[in-house]
């Protein structure tokens, strides 16, 4: 544990893009086409053709299906950045989902091999000391009195009422 | 989230019984009886001899440790009535042992069904935002400024510095 500023950091649509997982997975076991432009303001699932809808459901609950999504870009290079200057937290919701814990802690040993296990946590609420928050659901800035950064994805595009940050790079301008 | 109280309970030595394991597990896998009277302020592997102690942490990282501990006695019904009166959150530094994070989640599950996921945190670092923490490790103290209970486990017998809890009645006692 350091002195450092604490920052919190989501793991889906911030750093790992879970929604391309689904748009390739859609498109491959479905035949459904979605695109990123249609999902403005609207969660993945609310553009799946109602027949299909309670398959994404399913997908996430499998084992394997947080272990191979890809890297959104300059999240590793940033992040690393991050860590000698803040102490770093990555901090996932991923309790809902038991069978993504090993995954995720896999993908980020892959990933993310400069984040130790001791600044990893999986949860439910997110109810961590730290200062800063970057997560792309406004539910887990609830009762969090630190600064918040929207990361921006397609579900949160009309919240307004947040400072955003729109890639990676825009995270390192702001706290680097 | 509530405006309750919030408690951040720990799972090995408060509500798992983890000593009771390694106990009947050297015992029968290694023919090597430790009693819990001759672990007063040492750690169980301190007790082992040299020749098997590197095998205590082999066990550990195997699916499937964490999965049938004995439940610490009272602690159901205890927590169970915590619930009522506080936002209880079960946090354990499972982290370091990624195999025992659906083990966890799944004995929690069974013995715990009244935890929703909302409230179970599993990590390294205890950076939780709680008023009360109940806990047997006194590093995981480090840095929190609200009430600490350290439960009494054999290891930490002979720390004195912290306001102790023996049993989950004492608990029940200053608490509820």
């Amino acid at each position: 544990m350091t002195n450092k500023i604490r920052i919190a950091i989501d793991m889906d649509e911030v750093i790992a893009d879970t929604i391309d997982k689904f748009i390739e997975l859609y498109k491959r076991e479905h035949n459904t086409v979605i695109r990123l432009d249609q999902m403005d303001g609207k969660e993945f699932n609310e553009l799946l053709p109602e027949e299909i809808r309670a398959t994404l459901r399913q997908y996430i609950h499998q084992p394997g299906f947080f272990r191979d999504l890809k890297v959104m870009e300059g999240s590793q290079e940033v992040v690393k950045a991050l860590c000698d200057k803040y102490d770093v937290y990555i901090v996932s919701a991923a309790m809902e989902f038991p069978n993504s814990l090993l995954d995720k802690h896999d993908w980020l040993a892959e990933h993310f091999p400069f984040i130790s296990w001791k600044n990893i946590i999986f949860c439910g609420h997110k109810i961590v000391d730290v200062q800063i928050m970057i997560d792309d659901r406004i539910r887990n800035f609830v009762g969090f009195n630190g600064r918040k950064l929207l990361y921006s994805s397609p579900h949160n595009h009309l919240i307004t009422e947040y400072e955003r940050v729109n890639t990676w790079a825009e995270v390192a301008n702001k706290l680097l």
